[in-house]
């Protein structure tokens, strides 16, 4: 069996080039996790997924304990056989998202009772349940129940907040039922207060997990501030083990974050976005539902390898967003995570030559050369 | 240059097994031909589409002139460029979809005047223009422009209704430009009538076409009477050319019209429903969105080949489902067109090796034996 594990291959400056060895195969860092909300990356068959260059998808427990029920996935074989996704799965443990969708929550010591958005029916979400949950999705990677903290929060709020995250972190670790191959992290707190983060880094690390994720970011205090509390946030982080920073975020958020030490990242934006229109290339991103591409005969980017850019113009990836076609949220997907999974890679390849900060300036000259007016 | 042209390579009974060559390749008869609207077979990528095994598929007139517009599609190199579909395509001439969805419609000897559903905007429908847009679309087949007959419709109706589609048919071939390659053909009405369907089959001959096919079937006439006048129309057909039965149909009905001569079809049917979760089998339909099929391990069909049936368990479809998650669209109509092909092939065969009689018996003993409860 392969043991779960963290192997750093290079390092320039404070980014990291390594791997994460899982259950279900082998992860190259610094790694972007497309989401998977329930059981399925948007309009994406897996093996879309995987072409354009990922490796591990997130899936949502809270979707997923709605519906179809995480006693269901297992029963029908777990997460990676219901959705045929054979590579490697992180879930989160639900504590954001019964947050931000749920209705009627009540958070107690003991956990957060809510009633579904989906049919109104009533849950639990405890640190114990949430494992249970993971464990039956067979998640590579299972997050530990948390609280995130919102923003703006006082230090006292923020403190509390954690405090309690910490304690849930502890109740996380010992329901977590240890298996080769299958590993749990630990998600730092404390919103932009650096004493607060380097207490949160110092439980977590206390109780001991197989990674460390920075919570409580891109929750609206914009990039300066997230930058500064990575800045104060990561060199503390054990260097020994993956960072993940959770729900970032944009193509410069991503380059910033692995500056700073980061080596895991999710978001819904190259999906969502995608989905809406928005394009990422090298130089900007191209809102194709702008009636300036109705005539375009050119791909959004001639040296994308994506289904979209391989075969497709601008001006017919506009017809099918105004005729509201179904097959354009395959291609702009497509599109976008090959974006960022190119983004990821070049950044790897970069801190491998030891080269990042070259990386860095070229990313930023090309963005500004380019020709693409803001959305 | 290929020229356009029909070979009838067998014939057992009415059944025929034949080839179609067009400027963008050759058509195995006989054939369902997916339908792509609007420039796209819905939630299908053309390789896809191709993969169900699909060599021809249908656009439609009314809804490419109006967006993105044929001198637009012209523009962009073509429909099979702008929508990267390299095999043949067939389009509609417009006349049944501007009847069916446009506003304040108002036929005249010279055409159809009428304001578009999708902006309000004013627009004309002539024989002559239905000709340049057809031609702007770079169809391989065109259709002339014809009024598809409501049913019911008095004898009267049909007559004064197919007198003036055989004028228009005979416009439609003086204005369509010959090129190596591509083909045109006529519509054969008169309704449910059948001396009015011999006088239509007459007139067209008289004008000369590539191929001929019946209209105004399916449109609420019910199998029993599209069967009784099939009987009597297609042997008074050119034996020597394709003869397309436009907007049919269910599995039964495809198999009953090719026993009675027919050898090309298109519908919406195995996509649209697709997407409404129905699924097409060899023992009947499934609608998959049905709470009994929640825990079901099992694929919709063990023996398909297709993208869902390969990878996924009817209770994962039915989640997606549930979810309304866009992949399911592409999963269902993968499915759906891989039944229709597989259908299409088996009658081809069957035609080739003179056993069509114990194909339909062992088609109608395969949907009689299924487990498969109705809809």
């Amino acid at each position: 069996m392969t043991e779960f594990g963290f192997s750093l291959l290079a390092e320039d400056g404070q980014a990291r080039r390594g791997q994460i060895s899982t259950a279900h195969g082998t992860i190259e860092t610094p790694a972007f996790m497309p989401v998977g909300t329930a059981g399925s990356v948007k309009a994406m068959l897996p093996s879309q997924v995987r072409e354009t260059g990922a490796e591990i998808v997130l899936g949502n427990t809270y979707h997923l304990m709605l519906r179809p029920g995480a006693e269901e996935v297992a029963a029908l074989g777990g997460l990676h056989t219901f959705m045929n996704w054979p590579g490697p799965i992180l879930t989160d443990s639900g504590g954001y998202q019964v947050m931000s969708l749920a209705e009627l929550r009540k958070i107690t010591e003991e956990g957060v009772r809510f009633r579904s958005h989906i049919d109104g029916s009533y849950h639990t979400l405890t640190p114990e349940r949430s494992m249970d949950i993971q464990r039956f999705l067979d998640a590579d990677i299972t997050m530990a129940f948390d609280e995130c903290t919102p923003y703006p929060a006082t230090e006292e709020q923020a403190r509390l907040s954690m405090e309690m995250s910490m304690r849930w972190a502890e109740r996380s670790k010992n329901a977590f039922q240890a298996r080769a191959g299958y590993g749990l992290f630990g998600i730092v707190q404390g919103g932009v207060y650096p004493e607060l983060r380097a207490r949160s880094v110092e439980a977590l690390e206390n109780i001991g997990f197989h990674g460390y994720a920075v919570g409580g970011l891109a929750v609206g205090e914009g990039q300066e501030l997230m930058f500064k509390t990575l800045d104060v946030t990561t060199p503390m982080m054990d260097r020994t083990r993956p960072r993940y920073l959770m729900g970032v975020g944009k193509p410069d958020d991503l380059v910033g974050a692995v500056a700073r030490g980061i080596d895991m990242f999710d978001c819904v934006l190259p999906t969502r976005s995608g989905r809406n229109g928005q394009a990422f290339t090298r130089r900007g991103a191209l809102n194709l539902r702008n009636a300036r591409h109705k005539h375009d005969p050119r791909p959004v980017d001639e040296e994308c390898p994506c289904l979209a850019c391989r075969d497709y113009s601008r001006a017919y990836l506009h017809h099918l967003i105004k005729a509201e076609e179904p097959l354009v949220m395959t291609l702009m997907t497509h599109h976008n995570l090959t974006y960022y999974q190119q983004l990821m890679s070049g950044m790897r390849d970069a801190i491998a030559a030891g080269n990042f900060g070259d990386f860095v300036a070229a990313f930023n000259a090309e963005r500004e050369e380019g020709d693409i007016p803001p959305l």
